[in-house]
């Protein structure tokens, strides 16, 4: 499938190296194409770079890797016209670290960001997966406690969740729990704040939950 | 140990069943005594009931178990006096069902329930616990694969977590994370935004989260 990512950051570098060893074809995106370039370089065979645009025009399908802050902006960068009708999966946490570790996460109540980037791409199938785990387990599950533990996903396209779950499966995510609309990346994303006091208690990112009943 | 618990609703009885069970004295409160007195009845042997005042002024330890919405309200009708010095457990979750199902977590970003407990209270010694999990869960996490699962925990004051952990660990959680001071409540409180879209998916609110590394 051909992909594109955007963001070159360690996110999106893992996440277009996740794809690449799947046999996708990955475009990485970013505010320069040079900066972009030298992303794929490291990720190496089955990606290459461009801008935002580029990336998007490219993919049947698109990651937001950029960070929560400036992903609208971002995405305004790639274009509508590019991501109408494709599904846009996003990663991205709204997070502000002005002021210190750990950042905070900057949803008003009952929203998230997600939710506004749908809003802002009406025509954009929007899902939210992966934003609730660290780079060293977004690819590679079967790392922590071989992969018995939980990946959540939401959005409001059926066809855009089951494209996602594809794609997790392929990761090696074993446990996906869709939690519905869209609205279910409010949860998603204020469970950073647990997630980032666990860090700071486990003295490692390289964590994740799982659910038991 | 004599322990207060405000409020007369499922968690309060809960937890107070759950203390008498070991062996405290408890007095529940609420805005009614007569209330209370029927909830203590419910409790059985161990247990008293009284207005929140009562409540409080009888505990050396005091639980929260009004709703998030009331338990400033209900906490200034326990009285300051009542509450200086010692350790006030927060269960309470700041949740607005007035929109439906499922309610939203209503703090703003960077702030949280017990803290501003704790800001109201300034001499009490405010630990948050609990609040992440159902009644279904709380005295008997046992009932969970075994009682291998998470419980978290958070205060300002060392001796009071230290209290805490010892009523928890007297109901049978075996893994108590300590995720700091006061403002590890933001990460506990936002959780139930995930913990609601899950309890709708699993369809049950028997359940919580370990940690796996």
């Amino acid at each position: 499938m051909k992909i594109g990512v955007l963001g070159t950051g360690v996110v999106g570098e893992t996440i277009a190296s996740g794809l690449v060893a799947k046999g996708n074809e990955v475009k990485i995106g970013s505010r320069e194409a040079a900066k972009a370039a030298e992303a794929a370089k490291k990720v190496g065979k089955g990606a290459s770079g461009g801008t935002f645009a580029d990336a998007a025009a490219f993919g049947e399908l698109v990651f937001n890797c950029t960070g929560g802050e400036v992903a609208l902006k971002a995405l305004e960068a790639a274009g509508a016209k590019n991501l109408d009708g494709k599904t846009l999966v996003d990663v991205a946490n709204p997070l502000d670290g002005s002021k210190g570790f750990p950042p905070v996460v900057t949803n008003a109540p009952g929203d998230s960001l997600a939710e506004r980037i749908q809003k802002a791409f009406p025509k954009a199938k929007v899902v939210k997966t992966l934003n609730t785990v660290n780079t060293s387990v977004m690819i590679a599950p079967q790392k922590l406690a071989k992969g018995e533990h939980a990946m959540f996903l939401c959005g409001n396209d059926a066809g855009a969740k089951k494209q996602a779950l594809g794609i997790l499966e392929s990761f090696g995510w074993k446990h996906v729990h869709d939690l519905g609309d869209l609205s279910g990346a409010r949860g998603m994303e204020a469970y950073l704040g647990l997630w980032l006091r666990l860090m700071g208690v486990l003295k490692t990112p390289t964590f994740n939950v799982q659910i038991v009943r």
